[in-house]
């Protein structure tokens, strides 16, 4: 028999709900609420990891600043990376931070940069360069016990270092599925990825065809028939690698449908079989 | 006999050296062997205060956001703290922390909001309105107990909170006093004002004329004779006003010759007495 493990939520809190004052309240109501839950049997933590939705394009835009998206991912030019910095680890970490805090919610903002949460490499320049983009390289895991030991509740902005003094943007997803394993040894964690859709589709024009489980070999078929393409598939990719690194449960869904979410009533759930 | 208190050196990092990069870099390194100097009697901790230098100001030029600047402090509109906590919180704060990283020093970036670090109450609109200016009201000192016995140095920026979800931009002398204040009765704290001169000038066009010691009776002399006068005074009402709630020192003087100034060997040192 394994050894009780402490539940740990990751959330990782997409783009859409965070450009919508009124879709991001009401997720944070549900995140606080996950985050204040009791259970005599065992210790609960959470841990919120978001992107910066339009934000940062808008802000870039107004400046005058040039910006290239190539699959999803953005090419980060030194100026592109200041504003980033500014609008995921300023403006948007500290906004939901404080709205948490109102909530009752213990939270404590953080970058990958603060007591080297994550370490980062930043991307070769081939293929394609994106330049200041990093892939993670280690998680500093004692940082989080001693804050969920606190009750503190951190909120991560997708910023990472290299160690040598720079900054680098670094994809959201995969922050939190980075965290997801790197604590999955000693915490089960639940890896939940919230978004303005319902969960992953049959069909992209009928928001209500969520398909309620996927296992690896329906995927396989799912991916043949193009049922799920563009931007779901380094999600899902990224999802699967995670519950085979030990992380204990995968669910995608709509933002304000969190507590529905994490109990399975709503939106897709990965499952290992 | 008292008993002995670990020696905890709180240093603001002023305006001026944040707008030079090579004068940052210089400071940091200052900043980074302080922090990492051992004493084989007592521990040593560090925590850094910074502000935003002109990068606040020209950000919200670049966007079109009138500024307006009232006795030295910022009013802040809805518009002007987006902009200060994206400045801040995130680039400022983040580049710190970053370089502060690849110099060996264990830097963990935090705002009064994160952990109700330190709470603030909106400053009442009479008899001028500065906005979203908040005056601190408490310190979670455990925090930051926490952070200094895992060895890391909390590197503090000037937005605190109100706990109702309201971001206030705070005057970073101020956060530092109170950070000094709060922090007196479990350390020996050493408060450190950092900015571009070498200390406070006898003769304002003269660099060199640095007063090395002031206490009380003089700086009252000082005032009457306008020997010191507009920004000076209130960073000198500050340090006095921490000197009397049992800091155990307050010294100013130039943010590069940080190794020197807490040696007495620099700047001006202000006393009791």
């Amino acid at each position: 028999m394994m050894a009780h493990k402490p539940l740990l939520y990751i959330v990782k809190l997409g783009g859409g709900p965070i450009d919508q004052p009124e879709a991001l309240e009401a997720f944070l109501w549900s995140f606080a609420n996950l985050a204040l839950q009791q259970d005599t049997t065992q210790p609960i933590y959470t841990l919120l990891v978001h992107g910066g939705g339009k934000l940062a394009t808008e802000l870039g835009s107004k400046l005058g600043i040039a910006q290239q998206i190539h699959e999803g991912r953005r090419i980060t030019d030194s100026e592109t990376l200041k504003v980033v910095t500014m609008v995921y680890a300023g403006y948007v970490n500290k906004t939901i931070v404080a709205s948490l805090q109102a909530k009752g919610c213990n939270a404590l903002g953080l970058t990958g940069t603060d007591a080297n949460l994550i370490t980062a490499q930043q991307r070769a320049a081939l293929p394609i360069d994106y330049g200041f983009v990093g892939d993670p390289t280690s998680v500093n895991t004692i940082l989080l016990d001693t804050l969920f030991k606190q009750a503190i509740t951190p909120i991560i902005a997708p910023i990472t270092h290299n160690k040598l003094g720079q900054l680098l943007n670094t994809n959201a997803d995969t922050i939190a599925q980075t965290l997801a394993v790197a604590l999955s040894s000693h915490y089960s964690v639940e890896l939940v990825y919230t978004f303005e859709k319902n969960g992953v589709l049959a069909d992209t024009n009928n928001p209500e065809s969520v398909i309620s489980t996927i296992d690896k070999a329906t995927y396989q078929t799912l991916k043949e028939k193009e049922i799920i393409h563009s931007g779901m598939l380094p999600k899902l990719d990224n999802a699967f690698t995670a519950l085979e690194a030990g992380v204990a449960s995968v669910r995608i869904g709509k933002a304000d449908a969190l507590l529905s979410l994490v109990k399975g009533q709503a939106g897709t759930t990965l499952t290992h079989a």
